[in-house]
């Protein structure tokens, strides 16, 4: 048994862990909601600190709440952003849709250990009540939302923008280093004409840059903040100026550029900024799919597969087949990449379903933006560090499938003519042999001619 | 300038095309909805004849409508369930989310049919009134609902269920075809032990075999018809007996089971049936997927990929690139799956939004399974015809990449031990060597025991 | 600092935490793949056991394994499946898409605990070995893909099903307790005919029996197990039968229906049972929820809603409005319906893109559908205990409201006409006044005739 | 039977219509690829004029083509942006993943017609021939995209941005017109403190302008052009700055500012600015739907609903229910937010789908993309011109229900204290009585008081 201690709230009292700061309101969502696995993520928690310490030092500074109180708040609060408390925040995603019961967990146990740091009882709610101080100015219905905008900005710069950079780099590395390999292309999977190694690789850096623009490009809209707009947006018992002040609180704690948003009333009923940042995301997913999934495919083998690309061998492959190595950074990373796209799908039709002054899919819509966040960002650096950073090229493959490839008889095309190359193309398929061996026996070039136009270092851009 | 002439509605006069037959309300729809270019599906168009047809009938029995009415709307409605009429139904999808005006469009264009056919004026509403006689004991709110389910139970008939079948005969045959090559086997995408390519055919017709039975699974509940429910489910303004009779009636016009919904209420105001039915159709192109990718990937080259597979010629495959011949086919069928998987999301969407005692998404959920089944079904007779039929196994080049492989070493490891099989894989791979070069070299085994031991023929099933 | 051991596998030795069974690939798998929150769920890990289990005993039955081995792994295995052992089970869903690792987790953790129930030295592998030993006959193509299905089948038959037979049995409660109250209806959210609260409530009975019956009907293709197909679907390495002695050691063990998968290719390269069940899934999240917003607005209110229904009060609404009551349940459902729709997308992505004999996206496919059927389960039994159970009806307001509404209208038109009654309703609509008022003032029908025609108790069936 | 001729390709002869330009390969995919209703759409084909045009211009400006040629083309290209030749493309969306056959339709359309200018014979590929001539310089690979990018681009300035600035201006037109009627605010569909209706317009006026901005932001990816690639992205065959030159001409043939695309190796292979474009239109369905369903909601009624606005009646509602009328073009637009959704997760998924250096799920990918947009653009202009612009308030029941709300309460707490209120607020509710009432009666306030304190004109914003 678990020793407890009495909370109460305006439905009654109730027993709480005595280890925990929670309180009345928390416990009854434990037990209101006792739904799946998925508790909410850190980064809401520790961004609801930073909001009640925003909050704090706006109502300390107008007066409204006194210095002992204020700093207690402030003191505590910034406990939660540090992460020193987040045990004490149990509740799952599936939960009210407002945030509610998150933003009272936040207000309790900021309360009781403000409380506790001011020597007095914790559950007394006395001298810091976690309504009328601690929610001072705020409601869940601004506040939750805020605490997306603010979870959703750190992620993307303390994680997601990170990882995607560390790939960026490694790609544009493998991009300089390969850049002298040419090797037979493939489109519609089909041979096709050469290019360089360098050449892919530089489609690859290519798409990883413009990915992480475009996680930047909707950052400025996650930047503006609900904080304000109160129960329905119009920001009822709050002073003029709130809005802006709090804000630039939040920033100045954070260091990112957060301001108040434009129309409350917007920033409370819907989220298009989350679905906007999803659809972003979804880009990045679909970009490092067909990276990874290319990188795959070129590794393939060794033997009876395209074998170009030599991956890292970071783990015992099977059980049951000797010397058996599999790309299992890129199944970890297609895996993740799938998985985006569904919490996307998720996000749009959640972000379509407000009613009036409120969405009530926050939790859930911040669970998935922020999941995919952390887990394309951890993925990222994943496969950088166990894939992409040692990824080698097997050259002497490289050389021998391009020089066996039909299609440099492109380059024929303008000396013999079209028909005459497509000839000696569909001979050499049916023999077996090589271009130069028909080129010559069907009479349309010399040896010399042959060595002199076909080069597919002369093919691998514009003249 | 066409000649009109001028029809009317409770709203007012409006001129419609002379040569149409459709009358006021569908005009105000034209007019109203100028959205996309989505008409409303032919099938449903279809199967709003078939309703009429089989409620008039059910009218003259029951002696709500004189015969010689009766006959006549029948007459006019079998016209249009033949097709003769189709030009007559020019809505688009994007419409009143009940059908209704679709509905009218069949209401009206009967009408005017009926009364030609009875020697009347076109657009005097006598002696046959949309409203009065071909919408009678009907609603849209059950009518729509029911030319829904009757589109979808026939377009499955005719056209899913057909190119399933046929895909799957074409599978089935090569499966036997293929029975005897013992091929390398791909786990990760790299070489595995072997399997024979019969064998791996008979994954995709196992697929295609259980998509037909999921997409027959899920028909049952498509049998199901909302008509008699009329306005909110009660049946209101309907005779006991009506849903009965009227399912009866269609079941014989169309061959196909058809029985009144057990529950009205449902009927109108969910589609879970068609949302049901479109899991299906997604599970379906997940399977279709995966077997043309694997198709495209073996028959991937022909110098420089697997090259396992030889894929029928269609078409010239590139102007710039003399003899290249692409997988077109499974590049048609693959864009149809994933198309399919958007629609799915857009029907599991739809299916939510209910309000009360009616659903008002159904034209576009109807929409997007009648054009999931017919691409699928369209494409998998396509990707029969001009592929599947005619794939040729490479044997020469199978056999070839299937002796080289390294995994063949399995087969070894009962004899000499998992580490020293390791050793022997990975010093052929290192050194370029065969498995039977570096066994005997390294001393573990002799000539003649490696070559019993080591039969690909031996590893292909249980012992 | 945590006290280690050190575990071995072919890349060499690592430390492990000492009070943890699990081995050198297990703690590879943590260095590897340090990528997000997401466990595997603990229902694969107990299926794991169950495989472990059912194949000792067969390997026992078939003397393939000494009794005191085989019977130190039978115990050691069920004590994961009695989840005795969960702590020992670390990884994350995001790692090799085959799910190896995990299956090594087990093969790992059942080892050490043999050894140590046998007495020997724990990361020994002797007298036990992970892989000769506690993974004989198997590979973790297939053992994942069973766990996966067993994972599935048990969390339908101990969460999800319970959980909807409960919702189904509060809602039929509820219809008969609601069938003699006569309410208006709704039609694209318009005053419409009426009918009972009950006959509304029989809507949501009926979408959730069927939803009972689609998930049930796709449980078939889940009991059907790939284990026998080892490392391609051949069976290479298991005796003649082996499949099927597993598959019944594994229904004995579960006591659910299980048998082997009639094709072992299919069912390692594809996992589209995944992919039916998660549509099954999708279409009870369309049908919950629609009820869960139906209920939402009919409980809309209290003064300025419908306020048709009044809804449980859990816990307060509001920290700045006194007295304010959520429904908070109906939000919980939601947003756990739309999260399924979400993981319904990524996994009919996910589960297209199998490569030839494997589908590499199995953790990711097993996490997304035991995760919606865990929702699903517990979102309905919680929407039940606190909302659905306590639902009453307003009959005062549902009264005044039907005896308000203009569509009373439509019983009026077969005695007075249709045009007759339009005008009736219409300037009862324009004038803010009865219908009664107006029919008389217009001279249709007397005071009587009114009262004898227009009777909402007639109008909620067929006559 | 229709008239035919015979034209060629290197597959041999196939008879064409005599009335059509197009030739053999347009043909063979007309016969190879009989699936679906969906033809490319009219965008796509207008943009492979621009192109044709731009190509043929920077040709004979480096004298690669002569100026008789030249011009013949450079005429016929300027017929097909014009829209003079949309019946000579009659091919399907589900056909080659490059987009190969529509390619070569321009180049089979365009080339005959220009033999027609200069007075050649039809089919004889002389003087202007097919390849050599019209797709001089160009490749599928390079040119499809091209036209994708060119169609989205010219989609998104005639018909999306146009739409949405029409809507976006009748809804800024209502939030003025509606400044000053003050309503109850509703958060969880429940009663709460009041705002102005015009404030809750803003809300969705926000929306719209912030949706603009985000179409406008994904632009400039779009007009970067593929084209100069040509096969692999090397730009083989092309001179240097040839993609210079030609993004230049189609800039001046569309003014829209194209550019070349800076990498083009990422330009053929992936299509992630259509992934992000169709992000951004998800993020505005979800905006769309969300102000649709609102407006719904709030008209609903009109006696037994919210009944707040009211929408223009544009049709007749209910051939059973004399008077009803619906809110069809919400339902219209709801529709195709919803299907916005399905063609998002359709892209998503294709995009990832890239193989090396290739892309073959073009067609489709542009297809979901145009279609949404149109969608969007049309309904967004029918949903302004036959719901918004005449929407009305319905002032008397937003005036009495809003004071009739007990969430006015709200006002009263920092005078009597929360928990009074709390208590006034619960005995109003249970007594069917005021707030004022109660308040009074408990001897909280006096009446004074409660006029003076209890003003909803106070609560709409900050103090």
């Amino acid at each position: 048994m678990t020793a407890t201690r009495t909370e109460t709230d305006s439905f009654g009292p109730l027993e709480v862990p005595a280890d925990r700061y929670w309180g009345a309101q928390t416990q009854r969502s434990i037990m209101n909601f006792p739904i799946g696995w998925e508790k909410q993520p850190v980064a809401i928690v520790r961004a609801l600190g930073v909001i009640k310490q925003a909050c704090a030092m706006a109502n300390k500074d107008r007066g409204k709440l006194d210095a002992e109180r204020a700093d207690a708040i402030i003191a505590a609060a910034a406990e939660v952003v540090a992460g020193k408390l987040d045990d004490h925040f149990p509740l799952v995603v599936w939960q009210t849709g407002s945030g509610t019961q998150s933003n009272m967990n936040a207000n309790e146990v900021i309360g009781n250990r403000a409380i506790e740091i001011l020597g007095g009882t914790i559950g007394s709610k006395d001298p810091v009540h976690p309504n009328d101080h601690c929610n001072m100015g705020q409601s869940s219905n601004d506040t939750f939302p805020t605490a997306m905008h603010i979870a959703v900005a750190t992620t993307a710069h303390d994680i997601l923008l990170p990882g995607l950079a560390k790939l960026h780099a490694a790609l544009a590395q493998k991009q300089q280093e390969f850049g002298d390999i040419i090797k037979i292309g493939r489109t519609h999977t089909m041979d096709a004409t050469p290019l360089t190694l360098g050449q892919e690789f530089s489609g690859y850096t290519h798409q990883v840059a413009m990915g992480i623009r475009r996680i930047k490009a909707v950052l400025p809209a996650i930047y503006e903040l609900a904080q304000g707009g109160t129960a329905v947006g119009t920001g009822l018992n709050t002073p003029k100026g709130w809005g802006e002040t709090v804000a630039k609180n939040m920033a100045d704690i954070t260091n990112l550029p957060f301001v108040t948003a434009p129309n409350k009333f917007e920033a409370l009923a819907a989220h298009d900024a989350l679905v906007e940042m999803s659809g972003a995301l979804k880009t990045v997913a679909a970009s490092l799919y067909k990276i990874a999934a290319d990188i795959r495919m070129l590794g393939s083998g060794p033997r009876c597969g395209l074998g170009e690309l030599m991956l890292p061998e970071n783990e015992p492959g099977s059980s049951i087949m000797p010397g058996k190595v599999n790309p299992t950074q890129v199944e970890a990373l297609t895996q993740v990449c799938a998985h985006v796209m569904g919490n996307d799908a998720a996000v749009g039709f959640a972000g379509s379903q407000g009613h009036f002054e409120l969405n009530v899919m926050k939790p859930m819509m911040a669970y998935n933006v922020l999941q995919s966040m952390q887990l394309i960002g951890d993925a990222a650096v994943a496969f950088t560090d166990n894939c992409v950073a040692g990824i080698q090229a097997d050259k002497t493959r490289i050389e021998k499938l391009m020089r066996e490839s039909l299609m440099l008889v492109t380059a024929l095309a303008p000396t013999i003519g079209y028909d005459n190359a497509t000839t000696v193309a569909k001979t050499a398929h049916k023999n077996g042999t090589t271009l130069k061996e028909e080129a010559i026996k069907l009479g349309f070039v010399d040896d010399a001619t042959f060595e002199k136009v076909v080069r597919p270092e002369d093919m691998i851009g514009p003249k």
